[in-house]
């Protein structure tokens, strides 16, 4: 109800948008940052005439398209919203995309509350959108002095939040946010305003309009719209006649024709990062809605090869993984394939965006470089050691760990048609190559790399692991006993096939906590399974410290020598058996 | 090299700290936010006296204690840094302990990297400085013009950042990083300043006092030791007398005495989340040194009811996820027990922090509310589902999920001594009170509920599935099928012997993402029993909706009717085998 004259306004007058044709790219977009205000979301979307009066009576029901909080079940709604602190940072990445990508004169609207500007992502969104200078955003910014549970920091102090904005060089405006005249002249200045963002911060009344609530605690959430309806004048079906832009099409970037992919010779070493940023270059010259962020460390996640063969296409995010993330959500929106990379461990900053992003069906590709204990001597802050469990479980993704150069161009190549989000976890160190430049490898399948009638133990692995199975394979052959190495790239979607038909004891291998890694990867798809056989997860299960690669392989008993140890214990305990 | 000088002025004439007591209550603390300046961190302890040349040159080396980013197996250092954009919010943790909880006038000083301000949690800090009043905490930005990958957002401009710090209600103090005249007046400046928190801000040049790599790009992190000791002029022992503090004591919170634990009536309902709520305001009359800090939904957490009972004990973080756990993990630095609480969704916000906090040996005391699907209408943005996969994940960490009201209770009093982290998941719906309130719930621990003799299946659950679990066994004790149900309150550690005395099939149940939760948590103690038994892991598989929890754990597939199915199959395909 505090936001309902601002958003009026803006249907009435400002926002240009076609209900007929919500994909068009010369709409404006509208996120509502606060998404608790789905009432009045779904309020706007039923007076612009796109939604019944039945549907509308649906509200938060089982089944309805009208969720408690908005998502994109609803055609209208871009982004999923309810996790304060989200839409501003998706937001700068729509407007970037319509200055930098589209080139497009719709503008970006999004309506916050003032609980959320105490997300730190408001500030690096703040930050982002000056630095980009994105007079084609505006915040509008609902100061209804009321959280959840009580009166926000600032309470009803607009200044707090204009004197913030214009520092971080924002353009920022002061309004009685109940006054129609006063909010159709900022929103025109924020239109007229060029070179820098727009803030209209409204000083708003929660409950406006319904005297029992107004301006009081408690009501946050709670249903009242029976009675506020009834204070409010009863239904109206009011109807806002929402303007249409002006037709337009998106920039198309140029792509120079023949791709070289890149191609890694067998016994050769190279780093499965670098590999990323090689494919990434060669993918951006194919496909020209390819877009690369990355979080100011472009020079190890290898981002860097991308942004100097592709500069239109490639954003530096700085340090601020949370708006990393909601700007690849914001360019998806606009039909744009972002890939966005830094420290696998650092995507740990950006978890609630990755899961948010889920929500919203928006289709993301991200890279996490640097996993594990095997980065060395940088030390455990470094080495990501619960990404795979933290991308697992994030609904309809796709996790992939390559092993080798050219493994990893060809996940990167197919991580481009990937509905969903996909996560691409690559290593520091250089690898050697095991693969031939011209294999496939299809996403949810595996390899067996070694295999033979009688294989008397199963080693599955992936990444960097994967060499140390090899060797470790190697070992066993010496000591007569044949080992089966499978190498599981596709994490999830997993190889659930080749995994069930393993007829022998099973050691798995990985450069991660034991929790919800590829053992417990392994182990579900097994779970049910006649003939189960005993599995040994490996895995990382002390805090690691700082070392050389091999020597923390080792401490970490994921070395070669730790996995044919466990290879021998389990096939003497069969023997035995 | 470039923030030298700055720590060297400190140290030697403001920082007040005793080398020999590095847990003294009345020293000032000292955070290396931009913790890759670790060579200047072991830097000045050897020159402190603290270190021996000898382990100095161990630095990263295998089984050294001077790792790559400084983590606290140094006893002077308090907390691991190396993520970006932690140090200053752990540092208003500690203000916040130092000025309210603690009151002591130790002060808090923060060296921070330029780069390291683009990252939100940085300006979450700078907000809750000033509104907290710190004037014990003073941040020392070292404007080095230069990230890892290239110039910051905004170079040498200084008032790019002072100006941003007084927006947010900061001192700030623009200063000639070299100049130790200039600097020494600053930090004097900072220890009179009254009311609000200093922030000053550094010129400096990277890489100053080696002119072969002053001011260049490409050198972030790369070794120099060699060639710059030469050009500084050789090895020089340098010592530095680092002034020690007055003693001081904290302050002691009195204890009223004899708790009133809550008691629930067998069979009554109440939410698990209002019983935490119940036994930390218990808990906070008998141990003094318990504190709360809540996300701006004490509300719906319940942490409100500490808040009332022990209002100079609680701390409103607001809605700002990274510092709430943040200013936990500097809270505990000095001793206290914090409790951090609020959606469990929403801890994926702090999830580095989290991490972080483990390689920082911190205990935190965790709570996140409404979890899965059951919270019903308000739809899958508010609904955690991945939670218990990044809690188990976490190195150490404890993760309790009660399933009633007297189990809750009794695991809120048992975190109080856990180390290290510990998360306790809570649900928003009243569930039936199904133990007496004087039962034990050691952690590790299971319960079995249901258990005979010809027991056909097992069903282990946790939380809100426990109690579908039971009307399953009931609906299958009525058809002659014989289940026993386990309730898994600790998710981790695991009560691996009860598990692994299972003779019968197995569904487990759980209101969360199937992976890296309790359905792969049970598998991987099964991994290598030689009499395995299939397991079904029924859990939440598709992105839930807004509905009524029972039409959610129905359409999740996890109510009472799909256990009850899931283990008649499984029966029905044993007998048949």
């Amino acid at each position: 109800m505090s936001a309902a004259d601002l958003a009026a306004v803006l249907l009435a007058g400002h926002f240009r948008y076609d209900f007929d044709d919500p994909r068009s790219p010369a709409n404006d977009r509208l996120i509502f940052s606060k998404g608790h205000a789905s009432p009045l979301v779904y309020g706007l979307f039923r007076a612009a005439g796109a939604l019944s009066e039945e549907e509308f009576g649906t509200y938060r029901q089982f089944g309805s398209r009208l969720e408690g909080h908005p998502t994109p079940v609803l055609p209208w709604v871009d982004v999923a919203t309810g996790s304060l602190g989200q839409g501003l940072p998706i937001g700068v990445g729509m407007a970037i995309a319509g200055k930098r990508l589209d080139r497009l004169p719709f503008r970006v609207w999004v309506i916050c509350g003032d609980s959320e500007m105490a997300e730190g992502s408001m500030w690096e969104a703040a930050e982002h959108a000056a630095f980009y200078e994105l007079d084609n955003l505006t915040a509008i910014i609902d100061v209804n002095r009321l959280g959840q549970r009580g009166e926000t920091m600032h309470g009803w102090d607009l200044s707090s939040y204009s004197d913030r904005l214009r520092a971080f060089g924002w353009h920022a405006i002061e309004v009685d946010g109940h006054d129609v005249d006063e909010i159709d002249a900022a929103y025109r200045e924020a239109e007229s305003t060029t070179g820098k963002p727009t803030a209209i911060v409204a000083k708003t009344v929660k409950g406006k309009g319904y005297s029992a609530i107004e301006d009081q605690g408690g009501w946050h959430g709670k249903a009242v719209a029976e009675e506020a309806v009834a204070a409010l004048g009863g239904i109206r079906n009011v109807e806002i006649d929402v303007p249409k832009p002006e037709a337009g099409e998106p920039h198309q970037f140029d792509s120079p024709g023949t791709p070289e992919w890149p191609r890694y010779e067998l016994g050769s070493k190279v780093a499965t990062r670098k590999a990323y940023g090689d494919a990434l270059a060669a993918l951006g010259g194919v496909d020209p809605k390819v877009v690369v962020l990355d979080g100011e460390v472009s020079n190890s996640t290898y981002a860097e090869i991308f942004r100097d063969a592709h500069p239109d296409r490639f954003f530096e995010m700085y340090i601020a993984e949370q708006q990393l993330i909601a700007a690849a959500v914001g360019m998806q929106v606009l039909g744009w394939k972002p890939f966005a990379s830094t420290f696998a461990a650092f995507m740990s900053r950006g978890y609630d965006f990755v899961r948010m992003a889920a929500i919203s069906r928006a289709t993301l590709k991200l890279c996490g470089s640097h996993a594990g204990v095997s980065i060395g001597e940088d030390g455990p802050s470094q080495m990501a050691l619960e990404d795979l469990a933290e991308f697992r479980a994030i609904n309809g993704s796709t996790v992939l760990y390559p092993c080798d150069g050219n493994q990893a161009a060809k996940l990167v190549r197919a991580m481009a048609d990937i509905d969903g989000i996909s996560f691409l976890r690559t290593t520091r160190a250089d690898t050697a190559v095991v693969y031939e430049a011209d294999e496939e490898f299809p996403i949810g399948g595996s390899k067996t790399l070694r295999s033979s009638d009688d294989d008397a133990v199963t080693i599955v692995a992936a990444g960097i692991t994967l060499h140390e199975a090899l060797a470790a394979a190697d070992t066993l052959a010496g000591e007569g006993v044949s080992a089966r190495v499978i190498d599981l790239y596709s994490v999830k979607p997993i190889d659930a096939e080749t995994l069930q038909s393993i007829r022998t004891p099973i050691v798995t291998v990985e450069d991660h906590w034991a929790e919800g890694g590829i053992g417990e990867a392994v182990l579900s798809v097994l779970a049910e399974e006649e003939d189960r056989q005993p599995v040994r997860v490996l895995a990382v299960r002390e805090l690691p410290h700082s070392g050389k690669p091999a020597e923390l392989l080792a401490a970490a008993g994921i070395d070669a020598e730790h996995i044919s140890a466990a290879a021998r214990e389990l096939v003497s305990a069969g023997v035995a058996v």
